[in-house]
């Protein structure tokens, strides 16, 4: 099971925002499935970390640090993970690599993010691995039950929050292995790329410099445009193949005729082997754009998603019809053993916890334009925080991010504000329109790739790992060791000379 | 009225806490009057600020701004008040100088903080007084009763919410004014100081730079010592006086000693002429060394009460003994036509409301040690944290501050990280020893006054001014006027050229 965690662990993240966006409405939400079936066969690395190497520890955490109501000082345990292995210890000011965890459970981290095991040894560097709040066995009011029961357990699930939980842990962590001179890199991708790019900016203090990895901390309001995403996939399918994306562009007024057709939905529930009969197109749509999505964002090596399904979409028998040719592709990626379109049961944490961030503060604004390969649907702020508010009792902050964080004319506010924050994006990913893609100052830089994906830098180094990446992943290490090589100059000449900086 | 309006509005602050602190025990907290006596004497500036020109605002602020339960988005009337007199108007981008309001009511701001006014004109800068969350008229739950009922009602009520009040504040005024390309600059003073520089780092995106007038921001944890505020007290009157430093510092024992005799209470209470019959000499003890410290504090032009003090005591008349020359002392500095050691009555809202403030989140831990002119009182975090549990029913967080806002090393932290803060600080001060008093980089700067006094900086300037605060004031608008120059400089950059930094 461990090698299937990758994807899901790093950023599944946009497996739901996008899906719910685009359909606006909350009868209509595709679910999200935790792995999406075709990454076992993309990403069977081995298992490279030892269990025993991975110490796991619970820190007693305040539910509420911006509030002293009596309710607010209850604690509930807070997971995080250790690796001992690389550390050279506090004696040397050994620095300290923190995975700041993101919308699931932890367990699979230390395995699934190569990135900070292949890199700790020439770092001497501590390996440690929070659980963000409300997921996997960090959870308040004593079950996942309780804590998601209703708006009034659930609302001190944020990023704020989160925020301060990792610097809770990490103060502890330092204080109890007397590393307070041990410099901290925090890591993350997608939203937790974004926690990374914040708790540098909040927590300076505590960290030293961050990796924000895929992190599309530009996408709210109305700063990145919003059919950025799906210009983005509809760019990728092009790029592969200009028959697939026309086969694409042209299956979605196919279904809605087939749909309309007597027995319509009985038909196209045969021809796409679905788990239950269709009650209306859209079920279809949905998971069809999703697949397609999903496909983009993770079109890595070794396998690349876009060029397999598309591969099936053009390989499909001369003379097939549309439908037969998008089929083709559903099956060229998933195989024809397994139904597809399925249905709401089995939810996992991830999903029914990132449906609460996205209808609370994270509120990323993706619509389709007239200019993708689909059906336009353009986002609509209104009849989405209906939906949130119908769902969960209590409206979005859609603004909130951009006040507490900051996001607009980012190169005027800290171009000269700020330091130490590498934004590292693949252009072939749909969220990179939401990146950070050109440096802002000499130590706030942006990395990135023409044929990157999302969060590719942060999984293990492989050696069938094309060139780009290789490269990639090593312009990101020398910019973290720079960064620990000042912070212990700067270090050692305050020591040497207190009155002097 | 309004000319009594000046130390009270800027600091009150430590009136509190120092007294609070060195006693150590709710039991004999001194209360704090809103405004010593012998202020109005002190600064009977005119009134400089006509009422028309200032107009007064409500925001609909959010009661929690990390919070998403049903009652986080109850909403309060926040004040602010827009002085418009000076300003050049969005369409030049003119500067936004806004004051972050502290422990009191904003009404008198506009007078009260002259630096604002003086310096408009030559910025064409909009003037915005913002009150603080549970004080004057922006009150949650209705009313300052409902407000302060209990933990619960009052839990809302620390610092990082009112910071996010003012960034939702600020942003509310720039879209209102269509002003998004006016440079802001946050002013405070003490509190409302380490409010201004604390804003500067977290809402870097709302303010480009900070003035931060006495901020003790590193008096929390175990950064500055405990004794520094007594210990300057201390120096301050022993450089006025070596003769009225010994005649304090043999006082104690003098009350001690009279207060054991056989009714030595009723003879403190006659000879100190106090407003009610002493039940024991702590009260007499603690009015003088909260008047001793206020004098310290407040230690400013033109009447600089330390020497007032000590002019009272060493010039009693020939043989008097030590306590007829303590309370000559008091006698110069408040007159004798009132009782001295008030009654608990009518408690202002600063001391109410700065009491929790300090017994929740603001915990700064002054204690007196050997080296003063007062009986040792250290300060002991477990009886504080006793104390403030019994009195509000919810313990300190005495470690939040350094958590959410850092402080330790703060060379070394911001020595690459921010920018644009001036830390200005008078060594008379007692609340200078918690301060910034060294540059951090170029334009994390530290200016400080041998002779200044808490504050004194904000203050309206005056033709009795002396050359140094004369300078000190320049010197800090001289660098304000660099950052809004840059920020100009960077903006129009940036609009000619927007794929470059």
């Amino acid at each position: 099971m461990k090698h299937h965690s990758l994807l899901f662990f790093l950023l599944i993240f946009l497996t739901y925002s996008p899906s719910f966006s685009a359909t606006q409405s909350w009868t209509t939400i595709p679910r999200m499935s935790p792995i999406p079936e075709w990454e076992a066969s993309l990403h069977d690395h081995p298992v490279a970390v030892d269990a025993e190497e991975i110490k796991s520890f619970f820190f007693k955490q305040t539910l509420d640090h911006f509030n002293y109501k009596p309710e607010s000082y209850t604690t509930f345990p807070q997971r995080y993970l250790i690796n001992f292995k690389y550390w050279g210890g506090a004696n040397s000011s050994a620095p300290i690599f923190a995975y700041l965890g993101a919308e699931s459970p932890i367990d699979n981290f230390p395995n699934s993010i190569g990135f900070l095991t292949d890199n700790a040894a020439s770092c001497n560097a501590l390996l440690v691995y929070i659980e963000h709040r409300y997921y996997g066995k960090s959870v308040p009011f004593g079950s996942r039950e309780e804590a998601l029961k209703n708006a009034s357990t659930i609302g001190y699930f944020n990023s704020a929050q989160a925020l301060a939980d990792y610097a809770a842990v990490l103060k502890h962590i330092k204080n109890t292995l007397h590393a307070q001179n041990s410099p901290v890199i925090v890591i993350g991708g997608s939203y937790g790329g974004m926690l990374a790019s914040w708790f540098r900016l909040k927590y300076p203090h505590l960290a030293i410099g961050a990796l924000a990895s895929s992190a599309p901390i530009l996408y709210f309001d109305n700063i990145t445009p919003q059919n950025g995403y799906y210009s983005v996939v509809t760019r990728d399918y092009r790029e592969a193949s200009e028959t697939c994306y026309k086969t694409i562009l042209q299956s979605w007024s196919e279904i809605h005729r087939v749909a309309s057709q007597p027995d319509g939905l009985v038909t196209l529930s045969k021809r796409f082997n679905t788990c239950h009969l269709l009650k209306q197109p859209d079920e279809l749509i949905n998971f069809l754009r999703l697949m397609y999505g999903y496909g983009a964002q993770y079109n890595q090596p070794p396998k690349y998603p876009v060029n397999v399904i598309c591969g099936g979409i053009d390989g499909a028998s001369l003379g097939s019809d549309i439908l037969s040719r998008i089929y083709a592709g559903v099956v060229a990626l998933k195989g024809n053993t397994t139904c597809t379109v399925n249905g709401p049961a089995n939810e996992s944490e991830t999903t029914v916890g990132w449906r609460w961030q996205t209808c609370s503060e994270m509120v990323i604004p993706i619509g389709i334009g007239n200019d993708t390969m689909f059906e336009p649907n353009p986002f609509n702020l209104k009849r989405y925080v209906e939906g949130c508010k119908n769902t969960f009792g209590v409206s979005p902050r859609p603004h909130w991010i951009t006040t507490y964080y900051g996001a607009h004319n980012i190169k005027l506010i800290l171009g000269r504000f700020a330091s130490n924050i590498i934004f590292s994006n693949g252009l072939k990913d749909p969220y990179s329109v939401g990146g950070v893609l050109e440096n802002i100052s000499d130590s706030i830089v942006a990395v990135h790739t023409v044929n990157g994906s999302h969060c590719v830098d942060l999984l293990r180094a492989n050696q069938s790992d094309p060139e780009w990446l290789v490269k990639q992943r090593k312009k990101e290490m020398k910019i973290i060791k720079r960064w620990i090589s000042q912070y212990y100059a700067h270090l050692h000449a305050l020591k040497d000379n207190p009155n002097d900086s």
